[in-house]
């Protein structure tokens, strides 16, 4: 597509869970489903606008300077010397602060449209550098944990955030997940700081054994492995209490065949892995269950298999250059 | 063998490195050489006796209640119910004290031995309970990254130490290592006591990282990524000091092709993996040049293979059960 382009084009950007126990700001996941929708349209103005957003019950800033796409748009016009500019639609389909990585899906969608819009032809490390521009704007972080995940799909570990050191991991065949989100909100910043800045050397060690071990279920599809890996002795035991009723539904998690089950992010999603999506489709239920009985709480449930694919487009438009 | 065993039994156990950089506590690797020889004779009384050492200047202790290899083989007994004994001929291969696992080449000899010399068909899971009782009198450690790949071969990643989880990992084919055992001795707890209690969040989540890296790069044979993984921010950065010359060794062996070097175990020896043997032997010396401009120091080098096969049976006489 490179050189040419398309006079409008719609990706879609799927949710990630970050994290995955035992992989605290290195390890992530995208899933197939659901995910943030984005159309962009190429316009001779130069720059980005948003014409309109969708899904946010009018909660995210308007101005593309202000807003995760609208910037990470813009860092790829500006990383590429792009001339022409573009306007994006963005239909949200990710709740907002909800730890399913809906501003690391935002930010790729716009990454990904605007270079197949404008045949820009940017590799991957540019669209990984300009939508993690986009996902700072957002949390502030800068853990490639969302954002790789959402670019890539599948399991995506950062060796090392900056410079990006990324590294695919396999996902074992059928591999499914279920997703409970509480209706709650859970400040990244405040789940941060309960961590603290330093952790105890046994739990560290603990807590990379158990990563090495994950890494290994995957290469070998060792289910059991993965579920045995699947701890986290770090983030976890500080932050569960941000999210009633997280105990119950870990617990029925498990009760219901899930490998393992923990914050999806900083939450307050749960996410708990499963061997097939027929487990995980008993899962989800069980755990949202769990959660009314426990907490009183209200919850989105899905079930969706790991994604082995990542952002993509999904339409394309006017193929000619039609400037 | 089970049940009926030999007269005698010799086997053979390779040296070990542990930690690898970034697996402190968790990760381990056998080579091929150098290691310990120990050959067990039946006995018609029961227990453990130690007939001779050699190769440890004298400095072991001779009663088998207070030496690894008569810790574990008595432990070994224990287990099984054995109503025989044995007598056991200790040839240490393993320079004391170098950090290239010698306590625990010592302690799964003796129960590779035992077994096979009685014919005992003990399984993997009580062969390595029991050489860890061994290790632990030498080493007041319980974890099992020298112990493990000692007895398994190759990489073994301990998941976890009690009960033992083990993963064994893949070895690049051809990969190898150089070794270099300074001529000075670090004492394992007070190089322990360097470490702390706690470690700083940020340089754990570093050290996971390229854990997870590690284990990727072995599944998948990506040298550069092993070697970028290769990183300890934890134990090395407190722990390099103990060993006068570390930075020039270290330096010296990266700008002769190793993939990375850090301490084997505790020190003093130090460990350079490399993409192949001929490497290793390009390195081993540039090592030892370097410590002895940079400190003075004299020092033994081995190159060798990572070992794919752990503790072995070299010799076995008299098939029939001759008591």
């Amino acid at each position: 597509m490179r050189g040419t382009g398309y006079q409008t084009v719609t990706v879609f950007a799927p949710a990630t869970v970050a994290n995955v126990a035992c992989g605290f700001d290195v390890l992530g996941f995208a899933l197939a489903q659901p995910g943030d929708e984005l159309v962009a349209t190429r316009r001779a103005e130069p720059g980005v606008v948003i014409t309109a957003i969708t899904g946010d019950g009018g909660r995210l800033p308007r101005e593309a300077t202000r807003n995760t796409a609208g910037v990470a748009a813009r860092a790829l016009l500006d990383a590429t010397g792009a001339r022409e500019g573009v306007a994006l639609d963005l239909h949200k389909g990710l709740p907002l602060s909800s730890g399913l990585g809906g501003s690391a899906a935002s930010a790729v969608a716009a990454v990904v449209a605007v270079d197949a819009v404008l045949g820009l032809g940017a590799p991957t490390d540019v669209l990984l550098r300009c939508a993690l521009a986009g996902e700072q704007l957002a949390s502030g972080s800068t853990h490639p944990d969302n954002v790789a995940p959402a670019l890539l799909g599948g399991f995506v570990l950062a060796r090392s955030a900056d410079p990006p050191d990324l590294v695919r991991l396999p996902v074992p065949e059928g591999l499914a997940c279920a997703i409970v989100h509480p209706h709650l909100e859970v400040e990244t910043a405040a789940a941060r700081r309960l961590l603290g800045d330093t952790v105890p050397l046994q739990a560290a060690i603990h807590q990379w054994a158990n990563l090495g071990a994950l890494v290994a279920g995957l290469f070998q599809s060792d289910l059991a492995l993965i579920g045995r890996s699947l701890e986290d002795v770090v983030a976890e035991p500080k932050r569960a209490g941000l999210v009633p009723g997280f105990a119950a539904m870990k617990q029925a998690a498990l009760e219901a065949g899930a490998l393992g089950c923990s914050l999806s992010g900083s939450g307050p999603s749960l996410f708990a892995l499963c061997a097939t999506a027929a487990v995980a489709a008993r899962v989800a239920p069980a755990m949202a269950a769990a959660l009314a009985r426990a907490a009183g709480v209200a919850c989105d449930t899905w079930v969706s298999p790991v994604g082995p694919e990542g952002t993509r487009v999904t339409r394309a438009s006017d193929a000619a250059c039609a400037t």
